[in-house]
């Protein structure tokens, strides 16, 4: 089976090709960039993400592909900027977090992925959640966005600290991959 | 002419119907909400919302009608919150602000409005700016959103210190509805 990972974050396609291998998948990189819808909630924003792929390119709808969105909620600032983390990454960035966080006792936050799977007409969805920490200054330099400030429970290392190996150990986006890949293999 | 304005928010029609007798125009209120679709500028989330909510309810295509979209965009933050202003508003607020505005020397921001005015199967954008700086504490009661916050130029006052007929001769929102009510009036 030909499975389509459409994303324009080449960062976000690594990280799943690797799992892939480990499921004997083969995955392909669609670099479509499309202009999320806005919603609520991941799970909406995903759906709808994937409606608008097969509306815009009819091509789409013989493939079976998947697209990705995930976010940071922080505890202690309502779970901002969960839905609106990319915006959010790209104006105040990591500074502009630990600056918000500064002197919070609580610093409890966690990771969201979801995966809009399609085949057959048919949209299914996966999900993941990294539970940990805000940290109080920027660590590592690897990984993307709130990598460096974010450390997952039971983890001394940011992700951003993290080789993408150990990283895929608990990232959300590899639970929600994982889940993706399982319920694929499962029927092959 | 009947003319709605399509709004959630009761302090925006206060605003508005108070400047459209101003023009001796009625204004009417129809309380819908409606979800806001994505979009880089507020230009375009105008239009869109405005053709989404005629595709939801064709019977408006019928009426005359506008809605308004508005943002504070800070210049030392890239811009934010600019087009996600109502949600980082709902989030972290005017203290979260602040905090990201600790030690700025620069404080410059605009308040930004936008109008999609509809009528006989067109729409039109009406638009109105208000430059100003971020306080350094949350000043006055009145007004709404980062209203506490913003200072325009040449003002001692914030938006929400102010009376409202004093708010509404430097208000954003005022500059796009005047001109609309001037177009509108100057065919009647």
């Amino acid at each position: 089976m030909e499975i389509y990972f459409i994303t324009h974050n080449s960062s976000k396609f690594e990280e799943a090709s690797e799992l892939a291998n480990n499921f004997s998948l083969t995955m392909n990189w669609k670099n479509i960039e499309y202009e999320e819808p806005q919603g609520d909630t991941l799970e909406i924003i995903a759906e709808k993400s994937c409606i608008k792929i097969l509306e815009k390119d009819l091509t789409l709808a013989n493939l079976v592909f998947f697209l990705e969105d995930a976010g940071l909620f922080i505890d202690s600032l309502n779970r901002f900027p969960g839905p609106y983390s990319s915006y959010v990454y790209k104006t105040i960035g990591n500074d502009g977090i630990l600056k918000l966080m500064e002197n919070k006792e609580n610093r409890t936050a966690f990771f969201k992925s979801v995966i809009a799977f399609y085949a057959n007409n048919e949209i299914k969805l996966y999900k993941g959640i990294t539970k940990g920490k805000i940290t109080d200054s920027k660590q590592g330099h690897d990984g993307f966005g709130f990598d460096p400030i974010f450390k997952p429970s039971e983890c001394d290392e940011t992700f951003a600290e993290m080789t993408l190996t150990t990283k895929n150990l608990y990232s959300h986006r590899q639970k929600s991959l994982r889940e993706l890949f399982t319920s694929l293999t499962a029927f092959a």
